[in-house]
């Protein structure tokens, strides 16, 4: 596990560190310039949120596993892959809102909602086959934290499928959306951490 | 060997997110032109999977090997050289089959199998010397599995040099096999796994 | 708290060595660029000063946490936040230097301040909390720690602020003074730590 | 010292990783171009050399160190400055061998050299003051190690100052010289190893 651990959290340490290629400019940016490219900072702080909970969640997860079978390994691939992608819908959003029309606006949400559910789909498996397997828990209480874990990675499923509904009314609106859910399950992983003395020693 | 194998999870980490790079676009895309890229994402999750298989395979060999030699950190420094040029033919497979003719596309698939030889002359190298000097190991069954790993090193080569001879016949076809090939030794390894009692103690 | 600090050693050790991108040339440059280019090595060598003592003081502050509460975490992440976007006003200021005009300047050096008191304000909101959550503390002597860092991140505030005052007048004596106070950060911190039997043993 | 050595791996280990992106394409490449890009492929192994040696180098040289006090710290930082600067050099070479002209290729290998002088003097630096201060050392033997190491340390800096003065020759000679002597630092330090009953026992 140990391996797997640090291999994870280099992987994530690396996306939200390259999210910031796409702020580095061409040459020199005049301040109008630079107040004009706030999609692309929007878009940066959205993904910045949604690796950051990533990394939050993976943490959590991981310390609950005792032993890391194949099938685990496999899942967690399949997540990191989908977590490597997330500087490209980050790229192609900010290129859309700043640039592009409509339908490119839409096509950069629906993009991101393919690499959330990249991410959500293989976790939720994760989730699933922990539960089955309960003798690769360390306790018998992480049941219930991964049965949490799941609730939580259906609606992240749901909310990228009506996020690439909404984009359809405003791909804006969309990613503003997106970044707000983010950022409020960053908020109640981190009170539920709080009140669960459990959560407080794995740390 | 503990700094070792940090360093060497450190570099595939790296190697493994740098992959998406091939993907950032220079501005806004069209709905038609991010369904052109096709190449550019079979490219990706092929040299993904490709990463992946060695991480996964380092993983194991490395945990077995109890001494790190001299002999032993070359040839892992040889082998990391392979793994972190494996974005440029993803690099180059992509743009082929995306603006280049056929002579460019053998091209690239003639680099991503020169890649790949370069990945798997030192590991064969590195099992043979391990089965050699099986004092370095951490137990006899260590050997019988740098046995078998190291007929996965030779398959490597062979299909390395398939890839070559396909690409004449059609790149595209070259491409597919070697993803189709990867995805196979992670399924097999995972299953090996499985079964050997061995290999669920040493995680 | 070892995975916190190692995922925050590696966000760190990713964004020193991105610093370096900002350096890479289009091409073949004549020795006339090449010394044309000062605005580059002075921006890059201030970013990598700053983050340089960004991560000794993490290194620091880390060390004397004893249990990484929720609230410590969401503040690392915070402050991380900052600590990725450094890349991007080196980027503005160099290329502000080399191709812009004063408001260019004036306006990446505002940039660089944002960024510095994005790094500064959760370092504050962390070194305040720790010192009213002292049990969280691995000694008490840590509360002195603690203060002393929340009066320098006080002063790395005011330093940003004038910073942005001081461009209006020119933007690169504005670069030179912020080298020169976290160059002399850099050098209190050092001496400090010389002298300091605690902090010797911490290591 | 622990945390030290896991920032200064993850820095080498990105940096080596970093060098791969000089090799990216812009597009599609014929065979005649790619054959054509040789001082890339020059250039980009004796990057990778030269950081390989810095590499196995300091992971001898931190495990013989056993306290960090801030002047290793500070040494250790400018030691990285230099690492990390090491991808501007091997772009600046290979974009000087195919479009550049003579005083081009001369500039690009004189700020080579300075690199390499920017790695080699805060270690030189860093050798002498733990000869001085042999309690911070694990052993007695370990004096004998850094007498040593300041020793290349000193041939570095002098074969630095020569490959510029050769530079004037030939560029291309200067950069092939410089190749051959990192090699051979390569497996003189590994010869060395296996020779060194304590060097085993350090791994």
């Amino acid at each position: 596990m140990g391996r797997l651990e640090a291999f994870s959290d280099a992987v994530l340490a690396i996306v939200l560190t390259l999210l910031v290629l796409e702020l580095l400019p061409d040459g020199a940016q005049t301040p109008h310039e630079l107040l004009a490219n706030w999609p692309t900072y929007l878009a940066f702080i959205t993904a910045f949120l949604t690796v950051g909970v990533v990394w939050l969640n993976h943490n959590q997860a991981v310390s609950r596993i005792r032993h890391a079978t194949p099938i685990v390994q496999a899942l967690n691939l399949a997540l990191l892959l989908g977590a490597t992608l997330m500087p490209w819908p980050t790229s192609l959003i900010s290129a859309a809102l700043e640039d592009g029309d409509r339908p490119d606006q839409i096509a950069a949400i629906f993009v991101f909602a393919i690499v959330a559910i990249l991410i959500s789909v293989p976790w939720l498996a994760l989730d699933l086959y922990l539960i089955r397997h309960p003798t690769l828990l360390t306790s018998s209480e992480d049941v219930t934290w991964m049965r949490n874990h799941a609730r939580i990675s259906m609606w992240t499923l749901i909310a990228a499928v009506a996020s690439v509904a909404l984009a359809f009314a405003s791909p804006l609106a969309s990613l503003v959306l997106y970044a707000v859910v983010v950022a409020s399950f960053l908020v109640i992983r981190l009170r539920e951490e709080t009140t669960d003395p459990t959560g407080l020693e794995d740390d």
